[in-house]
């Protein structure tokens, strides 16, 4: 009987990543020198952190000025007012803002901690935002990539999120190019010929968990190769997963 | 340079489970004709949907009284009082009822929409109740198949859930055994030197979403195996990724 296989598999030795580099060049060079072969239909998971800093979108908290409500809050809760005052900046809207936790939503419209500002895996007193548009992000370096290697790909920018109600984090979906980042069973019939009614699945959000299994945080593997999933092609954008305002219940 | 890889397998020609069943033995005979090998450290992911039909979890809606609160409600939304009333029975409280939507915490913990009540995947007429304790079910089908194929094993049951603030629904555990299940990166240094401060990845709820990609909805493959991926071991349980109401900010 046929089986299917997914594999997803990370890519070795990759290289510190510095403001204006060519991501694609690097992700090209690493694929040469693993020796993998890159096919039609092969799907690849960039974190989001080095296409903050290939971007440029990174920050030293020596410049910024913090205004009071940042100094309040930070005083009040045991954090850097500068770093604060960053997350403010990047933020729509404050979800909460208690517990010592700050959960936004971002300029983008992602709902998560802090706004995305890290201060992890770069140099001390730094920080890296979000890409400006991480969709655009993807687009490019897939096509830069398309091109390298001649192929048809998928490619996935994505980021640690927490959630609701679940303790951990789980990897997510930021920027997409090149699928539709779901697979939709709507009015399809289960094995039963009854209706499926609810189940649109967010697979761009599970290829980027998937991607993180090899991924880890200390390891410095920031991309991932997943091949073997039959995504649905087109046209689709990481922001189409980001639910509006007027549809959440819990906003 | 060496290259981590894992996969992922649907098992193909899965039977129709039926109340009673042995799953243990039925993924065995799967693995079987599959021709795979079982080795130590292979995560199997089971479907939850199997996992309630063996276990009888199974309810007739012909047979359900539905409440005056139930029937008012199912009424006004368009929905069956039957199953609502069975929904409000699984569920400790209700976090939204409104726009055709029950968001409840079941009577196990889990936040999820009506209460994994579901009528997919099952014979018309009846509806499926998630399992009574998904890690005792864990449990269970892992200690079976270390049994059987002589390995040190994890197991994860998992179902599919949605999210606030995030279109598209994706694969959760709702019952592990044989690993911890998280990744705890607290206290470890990035690659700068700094310290990992909130990075205590929900490994488990990954792993559910990798295995989905094999599984889909209609295609009958409710058993995945992951390989590959050097998890923690230990007597972990899915109730852990529950947040507690009082530590959760949107309770």
């Amino acid at each position: 009987m046929s089986v299917s296989e997914v594999s997803v598999i990370g890519l070795p030795g990759f290289p510190e990543v510095s403001v204006g580099a060519n991501l694609a060049a690097l992700i090209a060079q690493s694929i040469r020198k693993s020796g993998l072969e890159v096919k039609d239909k092969d799907i690849f998971v960039v974190a989001q952190k080095i296409v903050s800093k290939a971007e440029g979108q990174v920050l030293k908290l020596a410049d910024i000025e913090p205004s009071a409500k940042a100094q309040r809050w930070a005083r009040d809760h045991g954090k850097d007012a500068r770093l604060v005052e960053v997350v403010l900046r990047e933020s729509k809207r404050v979800l909460r803002m208690e517990r010592g936790l700050l959960i936004v939503e971002t300029q983008h419209g992602f709902v998560c901690a802090n706004a995305g500002v890290d201060t992890s895996n770069i140099a001390s007193g730094q920080v890296t935002l979000l890409p400006k548009d991480s969709d655009r992000s993807a687009a490019q370096i897939r096509q830069d990539l398309e091109r390298e290697f001649g192929a048809r790909l998928a490619l996935i920018v994505s980021d640690t999120f927490g959630r609701p109600w679940r303790e951990g984090l789980v990897n997510v979906a930021l920027g997409v190019s090149g699928m539709n980042p779901f697979i939709d069973y709507r009015g399809e019939k289960d094995g039963f010929g009854g209706e499926l009614h609810a189940t649109q699945m967010a697979v761009a959000d599970q290829l980027a968990s998937t991607a993180e299994l090899v991924m880890g945080k200390t390891q410095g593997v920031p991309v991932a190769l997943i091949r073997g999933f039959d995504y649905p092609e087109g046209e689709g954008k990481g922001r189409q997963i980001l639910r509006s305002k007027e549809k959440d219940l819990f906003r």
